[in-house]
């Protein structure tokens, strides 16, 4: 912690700010400028009290802290990237990995029409939510544990793996039973509570960055599914909340190369919660791809207009194929697969 | 719903999107302007489809709801004021509340000599956490069931109501025993079955502004509550995050007008979380009183340095003293006691 | 400056930073942490090469100044409030001033029965505007000099002060002529060519808030008017631009007491713009006041739903005139007249 | 513009709305609906009077409008893609052009050994300031016209076309002598008389977004260039004022897909300003060119530790020409050259 004095405080004022520091287990470091007087003060930022308070103190201009307050999600704990296994298919390596399917799972032909033609084009992993947070009470919900029972129904028939979203600390047991990855939402991304329940369940956890979460604080959230013994973490950008409305949300692609540079976790990309509209997602999807983001999350639905759930940003059947057929020279000049 | 179509487009086109309006439920109607068409879908939009999946349609310039998302929680529901008495201290009322204590339960005298120190300069309700919500792991989580015991020992002591944050679905029933009033944090404000379990309990519900929702959103999370047959909502505006660093968050005080205007429910002003200073606290609450505000909430703190968690944001015993005082012109002036 | 470097650096790597930190003319002081090493670069920092460019050397994770940036606008230049004169009223003395006008000149009947309203409620001051920034190039854009001699007719007629934005360096000297205090506004609060020449007129300045700017950079831009020998300065905020989207932007009262903290200058509440709607004006002109607001800047029109720009943030003459009424109350709880 | 009628209000208030929507030009249309009633206003909404001033009627809930409110710089003016012409390099055209330089022009050394390099990488525009915009005065401020005059002579010497910022009306024949495009940052890019005086000069106009700027806002600025009969207008992305603080900016990258569908002008991202960190502007230029750029803007420096301004954010030589190598395969797979 750095501690910056205003000017012309005592030199009494200055002696209780050093002995308050020592107090709270820091060794203070005195450091005088032209203008002001600073004060360093040494320990484990981590494990000690955290002296920001002392801003409270009328001779404190400003206390700034040194440390990063990762630690087991950060690059230095773990040069090497992390890579994550779900059923064989590498999230994190050379490949980049294709998570498609639709918003809400609606029924078993919606879904294994979408599980099938996802597949063809070569996506290696079904999304579908059985239980969806909704912003309004009065709009529909996921069809549950029929829901997760449809998702299983798919993957035994395609091989696809499965990622589902869970939302409550109470069916954590239940959601991990019936998929491969456990998807927090954006809205849970800093209820604790959750992704400790996740974490525990043992399954790969897919972590979306809140609407309005800093690069930091999405790091700290996934610091508590590694602390809880979970080592299979990957980050989903899917757009933060900004002033602007023509999109829903403002895709943050920068997320890439910051997590890469700052962690050792996996980044995924989710183009069509980021724009909230089809229309936008295939050239999202190239820009992630050439930036080097991990894997894609990607809406496709039969018939978009009549989805129950945020049709306007899934792509259709035939949209979603194109889509693959124009990412390769991408994934080729980004020296993937 | 108002579906604004494209210039230029074939009289088939148009047809279309008649026939999909129809076939959702809506009865169609078109109105041709001088660059526009625009054609109204007559029906309710809280219980048929959104077609707001209509706007992927190529021939599709905008859809625009035209209802109120929100129902119960509306000013048109319930023309008075609705209030929530909690142990006979009436919010909402003409009475201006006043809600005080520790960010965190740290230790029995901590908590009893601040319990005492409010009460006597005017609170009537004790806060306190003992779950709490941290960014990071390594951050302090509260006693638990330790400090939701102190709570109860002040109240008995003191005769002060309590709240305290509910973190967890599955401590509802814990958490409701040991307290008057259940604080949903501004983390879990979208974290619906935490909602609908707070609702259940049938304890009044505080509901935080999360960091970034827009008022109708906040609207609808609170229809939760009320659609879970709680009627003893309040709405707690705790400060908004935007691109400003020098105070923690931007205190929206624009909501005590809104949400009077919106809805019946009442208003609590976070004046501690909002500025995250201490130093602008004493401003913040007579602005809160002045525009109508009925209730604050406010962290005091016997020693704010040596806090345990969020200390640069917690008045002292002297200082919530000294605000109490100086409040009291502006609740005159307010109309209020 | 303080540089803190990253763990694990070569002792040959340091010594590069320090070179460099001695090149740009600082004293390096090395200060060894538990997990980190810190320099302090001792120098000014105004008057120093700025050193955040070390952030690019690989073996230096970040750069922190550590003085304040603007100097004549803080409090410490200046212990004491300044006061503003504006044709005998005192703004950022013990009586708020009213300002209070149509958003735009239109004609001479609008404007003066506007004006002799007004002076009747109680204002000092009127606003109007004969040069309108607008969003569109098809939207009114003020009537120019016949609006400013409509202006100077209300002067004479009713002995209000006047306040009217400038928009154009070009215009600096002829607006001056006509009105008693330049307003510069939101979208041209970092046009530093307008603000230098603004303050060269030697006429008041009022300094608007950007829509995006920082409390640091208002200060700043704030620094440009009195670094160019013109010590009449007033901030004025009028809401900032966040997610929200049920008020036009989100007016932040807290920058009255930040002001008042960091800087000798009045601080002005713009509600009309805050809000951008009318029904929020009342109350929010109560909150201001009871906060510690040195004037409020009031959009007032005949007939706001006729009127040519920004009609649904006016208040009609009659509830201009309760609206001041409202007020005596707070203004006498805030000590104020 | 559509109006949506409060629900349960009298006939007498309704007529008196439908009065006032003829009187103010437009025709009214009346559509009932379940809850409520709505009315569509028909008429041309940029000609006619605003009708969103209805809003402050206690009898009305809401105005929509229908319209876009831009129409020079809409796709729907022009079906095809517009190019500018800067001494026969196509910008918007098959080829992505490069234009890259220093943040500031320091001295001729350093103009001239930036100028070549990039050249000899593949740049074919010069950027460099010679009049800065700084937060605070007391920084670098740009060498003026002998700034200028170092342009003139490294174009010269190079044959690369010049891009410069324009800050002040008063300088736009000068900067348009020496310059090849004029730059409009993003502090002044609703300073609407500086569009105009840019438009005026006939030069290229490079509009940056500002820093909270809606992208129909950002069409609208565009559109004050192209009404003032200047055709030759860019849009350039540079970042925008969010809530985080890793990075100085947000890159929106989502305004080329966004900017190809909404107008015909090109668009052109600027990764320097977008990251504010050296080390990100290799992944963002990636993404540019993948989603669909037509130009680069890059900031270069022979040693950006030195750098008179925004030193953090420039690459270095060997770095800017390491990129242009990197980025060969995305310009392929993009179809571009």
């Amino acid at each position: 912690m750095i501690i910056v004095l205003k000017p012309d405080i005592s030199k009494k004022d200055e002696l209780a700010v050093l002995k308050e520091i020592k107090k709270l287990g820091y060794k203070p470091h005195v450091m005088r400028g032209v203008e002001r007087t600073v004060v360093g003060a040494i320990g484990d930022e981590r494990t000690h009290q955290n002296l920001e308070a002392l801003n409270t103190w009328p001779q404190v201009e400003k206390v700034m802290p040194v440390q990063k307050r990762y630690k087991l999600t950060s690059r230095e704990a773990h040069k090497g990237n992390s890579t994550v296994n779900v059923c064989g298919n590498i999230i994190g390596g050379k490949k980049i990995q294709i998570m498609a399917g639709p918003c809400s799972v609606e029924d078993e032909k919606q879904l294994l029409t979408t599980a099938h033609a996802v597949k063809k084009a070569g996506a290696t992993i079904l999304r579908g939510g059985a239980y969806k947070p909704r912003t309004s009470p009065y709009e529909f919900q996921g069809l549950g544990v029929k829901g997760l029972k449809l998702l299983a129904k798919a993957r035994k028939e395609t091989g696809l793996a499965i990622i589902t979203e869970l939302l409550s600390e109470q069916q954590a047991e239940l959601v991990a039973e019936y998929s491969d990855i456990l998807q927090i939402g954006a809205r849970n991304a800093q209820n604790f509570q959750l992704l400790i329940a996740a974490a525990k369940t043992g399954k790969p956890v897919l972590l979306k960055r809140g609407l309005s979460m800093r690069i930091e604080e999405w790091l700290l959230a996934g610091e508590y599914v590694l602390a809880n013994d979970n080592a299979n973490l990957m980050f989903c950008e899917r757009g933060i909340r900004t002033f602007e409305t023509y999109t829903r949300n403002t895709l943050d692609l920068s997320t890439i190369p910051i997590i890469k540079k700052e962690s050792h976790c996996p980044i995924v990309i989710d183009p069509s919660q980021g724009a909230g509209r089809s229309d936008l997602v295939v050239a999202m999807c190239k820009g992630a791809v050439a930036m080097g983001a991990d894997a894609l999350l990607i809406e496709v639905h039969p018939n978009p207009a009549e989805a129950w759930s945020d049709g306007a940003q899934q792509l259709t059947i035939e949209g979603f194929a194109k889509l693959m057929e124009e990412l390769k020279p991408f994934i080729a000049a980004a020296g993937r697969e």
